[in-house]
């Protein structure tokens, strides 16, 4: 008797199961991976997903903010994040000390393209909101771009931006 | 002899693969799970990270935007989005004909908060760059707010947001 309660409940738990489960959607060339926000830039980073949401944290926090700025298809860009993501010191202090954001695309902000709007290309904010265009790279006609031997320089000018600015209140 | 040489072989490149590989960062608090552009709005989708970015891949590939405001903290919201998420229908059409982007945080542009900044919130853009703020939902105080009973007029309103605009030229 209580064997055939049991079957029963069992069956019933099937059948609801099955009408339960929305069918999911699968594109038709098969099932993605979603992107990340970190886009391979530091995995155990928490990036902000936009500009405004960045200063929002960089402002709430009193932390500076490094934006990143790159694309896919350039391979400079790509090797600089390589040796970035897997420099441990860099990764530590701004996951400790920075608001960080990786961009694809530009903003309508234009004190983010001091000198143009190449990638890759780092620029520090400070939490008062103002663009640190004096922490620059080597190079003088694209003065915020890095290249993944500049990491000794990226980590001293990130020690840079952590002298915070006086806000003036 | 051969044993040794192999020995040898074994052990230098098992101190070479140490030197090689760079140290991790991991946080104090424990690895982290990256988070996702989706953010759990639908997984398979192609999500834009920000407005510059949609409004881009939607004047370039003729599509309407959907730009949905949600919170993870609101209760609205993530009832919102397990209903947007596992509804079939709505996550298909989205793939096929939609830029999609999903928010946290306010853009600067005025045009998308016609009546506030309230969430969850979905606004549709068209490919010619015009809110399409004659396409409201069924709340006469939050004219752009849904909730998870109202996936049909979503998708009504998903079908209107796809007769697109005349584009002035």
């Amino acid at each position: 008797m209580i064997r055939g309660v049991l079957s029963v409940l069992l069956l019933l738990g099937a059948v609801w199961s099955t009408f339960a489960t929305p069918k999911q959607y699968i594109p038709k060339d098969g099932k993605r991976v979603p992107e990340t926000l970190s886009r391979g830039w530091g995995d155990q980073l928490k990036w902000a997903q936009t500009y405004e949401e960045a200063l929002y944290w960089s402002r709430s926090s009193n932390k500076p903010l490094m934006v990143l700025f790159h694309l896919e298809k350039c391979k400079h860009s790509q090797a600089l994040k390589k040796k970035f993501a897997n420099t441990y010191d860099i990764q530590k202090t701004l996951d400790e000390d920075f608001i960080v954001l990786n961009l694809m695309y530009e903003t309508t902000d234009k004190h983010l393209t001091p000198d143009g709007s190449y990638v890759p290309r780092i620029i520090f904010v400070d939490p008062s909101m103002t663009v640190r265009a004096d922490i620059v790279g080597r190079y003088s006609n694209r003065m915020y771009a890095y290249e993944e031997q500049d990491m000794q320089l990226l980590k001293a000018n990130m020690e840079k931006a952590k002298k915070l600015l006086k806000q003036e209140l």
